[in-house]
């Protein structure tokens, strides 16, 4: 996030907050997951890859898209050939992907997050998940404390404006007074700061 | 701010983010500088004291509020005995606080900061601030180019939230790409961090 608490501008606009040795560290941290999460959202706005460079098909993690209303363009990165490409709707939701992305239905309004991740779990082998975000999805982890470390870069970058994404977004609080985090790192990467905390549920 | 770039929840409800050490070290700040500054909003949210313990009257920093319309209720702690207080108004502004506060009128529609930052420095002897906030306050000094250096602690809490406070709010980028900052200390206070930057115009 940027020094005064974005991770974009006004409008989702995309800014680069990351230093260089920020972006080398979030690549390396992709290679030690099972699978990396995204909400439609950023991939509607920022079109990721979400593959880690220099790795091959087969031992590229699990690119996890959750989706409610089934609304990633056929054309996303997200659903290239450098990586298997899971996409998790609503029950309501019929569209497909061909083959280019496996599809989980489950929950009715909203995504059963803790049901999918159990299903990825013992259908898929995936035991670990690293979310990229955006603030809503990040915002859910938290809600259904789901989340084991929470790692945060603030670069030198002041943004403002009350509209722009934070790091937790959605619908108020994630739960009454806010999740206490216990501080366990503080590391510096180039002109930012990358601080790790543990939640305590 | 919160580890997920709040300074406080939905609807502007107060949670404390500050460690004990992190309380500590902003009081000792305020001892050091001429004025500590904040907006009416914050003054109607937290109803803060805005003095340095253990100082006396004359030692104390003037509290500098700035109020537009005049908002500020007569019986805030920021008008108490405890500090010399200057209220900043609109020139369409006509309320005053008796002997509780010097009055500043300066801008129409909105304040003219610059000006009033002369103001208060020709007139005063205010040459150096302390901007506590809240956010519309600290994004208008940043748009304005008046931040010399911009220190911010992040505390082990998530919040969450698209409509909770950040450090700089108001109406979209302060500038468009936003101020760069160059990061000039992190330092630990307890349960957080304290990152310093140095505003790069």
């Amino acid at each position: 996030m940027s020094a005064d608490g974005k991770i974009a501008g006004t409008e989702h606009t995309q800014v680069r907050i990351s230093s260089d040795e920020d972006l080398i560290r979030v690549r390396g941290l992709r290679k030690r997951y099972d699978a990396i999460l995204v909400g439609v959202g950023t991939v509607l706005a920022d079109d990721p890859h979400l593959t880690a460079k220099g790795t091959s098909q087969e031992r590229n993690p699990v690119r996890i898209v959750l989706d409610t209303n089934g609304r990633t363009p056929d054309g996303a990165r997200v659903l290239d050939d450098q990586a298997s490409t899971v996409i998790i709707t609503g029950t309501g939701c019929t569209r497909t992907w061909g083959n280019r992305a496996l599809v989980i239905r489950c929950g009715t309004d909203s995504i059963d997050l803790p049901r999918a991740l159990d299903i990825l779990a013992h259908d898929y082998g995936i035991r670990n998940v690293l979310v990229e975000g955006g603030g809503t999805v990040i915002a859910s982890f938290f809600r259904y404390k789901l989340v084991d470390k929470y790692s945060v870069f603030i670069g030198g970058l002041v943004i403002g404006g009350r509209t722009a994404p934070t790091p937790a977004d959605g619908e108020g609080w994630v739960q009454p007074g806010g999740v206490e985090l216990e501080l366990t790192s503080t590391e510096n990467y180039g002109n930012g700061v990358v601080l790790t905390f543990i939640p305590k549920y």
